[in-house]
C-alpha cells in the first residue's frame, strides 16, 4: 500500500462477484489498492487465496452485494450473470453495479434495462487483457454507459487498468470489444503464417517476431494515416494502391504454397482486395477495403 | 550533410537504376548522405528532380553502371530487372549489384545464379516502408545473400533505413518481406473490419484507431510469449485457450451480422481455431494456430 492509501477506517469497500481467472485478478487489484474486499464465487474454494490477503468470503451472492456501495461483477456470461443476481436483485437497490462480463452490446443494453428495473446504478466494461495484465496502467479498461457512473467509481476502476469511457451508449464497450478482439485475432493469424512461412526455412519465430513487432510500427503508423481517408470515405493511393497491393500478395500466395504452407488467410485477403478493385478501387488505397467490409458479400 | 560525411573528393558513388517512387526515394537517401549519385530511368524525365538536387543522369544503363562501383536496382519486378540489366550485363562485372526490386525468394536465388554468371557480387534486398519512410533509421530495409557484400556496402544500405542481414540464403529477405507484409494486410484487414463495425454505431475511426493501436501493443507482448510456443511446439492455454477463442468470436459475428458488417475475415478465422481444436488444440493457446497453417487444407 502506498502513502497515499486511506487509512483502514477510510478504506472503501467493493464487492466482486466471480472468481475466475479475471474475477481474481480484479479482486487482487482492488486489495492491492487498499480497498476493504468483499468477494463471492460459485465454487466456493476459489476465495481461498484472497481471503489469504485480507478478502472477505461472502457466503451467499446477496451477502456480498449487501457488505458494499460499489459490486464488480465478471463471471463467464450473462447467463451466469443473471444466474447470480437474480435470486436477490432486491438487495441490488441504491448500489453500483460495474459488469465486467463479455457480451454483445446487445446484453449491455439489456442489462441496462434490467438494472433500471431493480433500482441500480449500472456500467458496463470489457477489459483489453490478460488476468496477469491486471493493475497495469498500460492496459485498457473499456467502459460505457451512464458517464456519472464512471466518474464516481473512477478510483476504483483504475485499479483494473488505465479507465477508457467510450460514451453514452452502454453497447459501446462491448462493441469495441469485439471490434479489438477481431484485431487482434486477424494479427495473430496473419503473425502466425508468416511464422510458419519462415519456420519452413527453418527460422526460429523467436527471430521473426521482434522483425514482426518492429513492422508493427510502421503498420500501425500507416493506420494512422488510414483513419482519416476511411472517415472521409476518400482514400488517396499515395503510397501503394490496392491493385499494387493484389499484385504483391501473390509473391506471398507462391512463397507460401511452394512451402507447403496453407493459404486461407492470403487468399481471403486476395478476394477482398480484388472485391474492393471491383467496386473501382485499384487506384486507392488498401483503406478502401472497408467499403467491402461494410457491405456484407452474398452467399457463394 | 553532417560533420561526418567525407569530403567532396572522398565521396563514395552509387549508381541508381529505376526511379519510380520508391528508386526516387533511394537515390535521394544516398544524395542527402554525400554520395556521388548517377541515375538512369526509363523514363528520362523522372531523374529530373534528382538532378536539380546534384544526381547526375546517365543516358543508357550502361553509362550508369560505369559510373559507381555500386548499382542499387529497384524497378517494377525481375521482368523489368532483366530488361535493363542484360543489355549491357558485361559491364557489370566486378562491380556490386543491390537489387531491391521486390520478388519472390526463388527469383532472388535465380539472380544470384545470373551474377555468378556475369561476374558481378549480388546482394538481396526488401525495404519494408514506403518511400516517405526511406532514410528513417526506425524503418528496416531487409537483406540476405553474401554476408561480405553486405558488410562492405553497409554505410549506403544504411542511408535507406536500418540495415538488417537475414543470413546466407539469398531468398531470406524475399521471404520475410512476403511473411511480413502478410501480416499487414491481416491486421490492416482487422482493423479495418474493427472500424466498419463501430462506425456502424457512428463512431469515428479517428476515435477507434489510436485505441487499437494502444491494443497493438498488448497484442505483441502476447505474440512475444507465443514465438517461444511455436519454437517448442507446445502451446499451454494459461492465459486463453482456443476453446474460449472460439467462444468469444461469436460475440463478434453477432455484433457485426446485426449491423450489416460483412464477416468473411471472421469466419475464415473462426474456421481457423475450429480446425485447431479438431486438431486436438482446444485446450491450448492461440499460438497453436500454426499447426494448422504448417498444413494446407484439403479443397473443401
Ligand atoms: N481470461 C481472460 O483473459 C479474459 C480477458 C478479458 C475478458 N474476460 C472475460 O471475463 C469473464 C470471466 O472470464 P475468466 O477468464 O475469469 O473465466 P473462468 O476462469 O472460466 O471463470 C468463469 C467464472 O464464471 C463463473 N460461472 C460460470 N458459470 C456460472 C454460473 N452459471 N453461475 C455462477 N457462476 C458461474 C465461474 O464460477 P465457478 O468458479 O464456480 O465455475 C467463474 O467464477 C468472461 O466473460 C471472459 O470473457 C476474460
Ligand atoms: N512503393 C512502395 O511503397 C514500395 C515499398 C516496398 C517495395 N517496393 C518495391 O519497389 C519496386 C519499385 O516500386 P515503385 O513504388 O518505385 O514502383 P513505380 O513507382 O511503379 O516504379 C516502377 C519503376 O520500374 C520501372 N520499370 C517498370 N517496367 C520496366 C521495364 N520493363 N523496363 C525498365 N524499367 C521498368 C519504371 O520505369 P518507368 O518510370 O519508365 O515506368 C519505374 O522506374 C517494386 O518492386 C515494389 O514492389 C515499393
Amino acid at each position: 500500500m502506498s502513502a497515499e492509501q486511506p487509512t483502514a477506517a477510510e478504506r472503501p469497500a467493493a464487492t466482486v462477484l466471480g472468481l475466475g481467472a479475471m474475477g481474481t485478478a480484479l479482486a487482487a487489484a482492488l486489495l492491492d489498492q487498499g480497498y476493504r474486499v468483499t468477494v463471492w464465487n460459485r465454487t466456493a474454494a476459489k476465495a481461498a487465496p484472497l481471503v489469504e490477503r485480507g478478502a472477505h468470503a461472502a457466503a451467499t451472492p446477496e451477502e456480498a452485494v449487501a457488505a458494499s456501495p460499489l459490486v464488480v461483477a465478471c463471471v463467464l456470461d450473462y447467463d451466469a450473470l443473471y444466474a447470480v443476481l437474480d435470486p436477490g436483485a432486491a438487495g441490488l437497490a441504491g448500489k453500483t453495479l460495474v459488469n465486467l462480463t463479455s457480451g454483445s452490446p446487445e446484453q449491455a443494453e439489456e442489462a441496462v434495462a434490467w438494472a433500471e428495473g431493480h433500482g441500480l446504478d449500472y456500467l458496463d466494461g470489457a477489459i483489453m487483457t490478460t488476468p496477469e495484465g491486471v493493475g497495469s496502467a498500460e492496459r485498457m479498461v473499456l467502459f460505457s454507459g451512464a458517464r456519472a457512473v464512471f466518474d464516481a467509481h473512477r478510483p476504483a476502476l483504475a485499479a483494473f487498468g488505465d479507465p477508457l469511457y467510450l460514451g453514452a451508449d452502454p453497447g459501446l464497450a462491448s462493441l469495441h470489444d469485439a471490434g479489438l478482439l477481431g484485431l487482434m485475432w486477424a494479427t495473430m493469424a496473419g503473425w502466425l503464417h508468416g511464422a510458419a512461412l519462415v519456420g519452413s526455412e527453418k527460422i526460429p519465430a523467436e527471430s521473426f517476431t521482434p522483425i514482426a513487432i518492429r513492422w508493427m510500427a510502421t503498420v500501425t503508423e500507416i493506420m494512422t494515416g488510414y483513419a482519416s481517408q476511411v472517415d472521409a470515405g476518400r482514400y488517396p493511393g499515395d503510397d501503394a494502391t490496392v491493385d499494387v497491393q493484389i499484385a504483391a500478395i501473390d509473391h506471398l500466395l507462391h512463397a507460401a504454397a511452394a512451402r507447403g504452407v496453407d493459404n486461407s488467410l492470403p487468399e481471403l485477403l486476395k478476394a477482398t482486395m480484388r472485391r474492393a478493385a471491383a467496386a473501382g478501387h485499384g487506384p486507392d488505397s488498401l483503406a478502401s477495403l472497408v467499403e467491402v467490409m461494410r457491405k456484407p458479400q452474398p452467399p457463394a
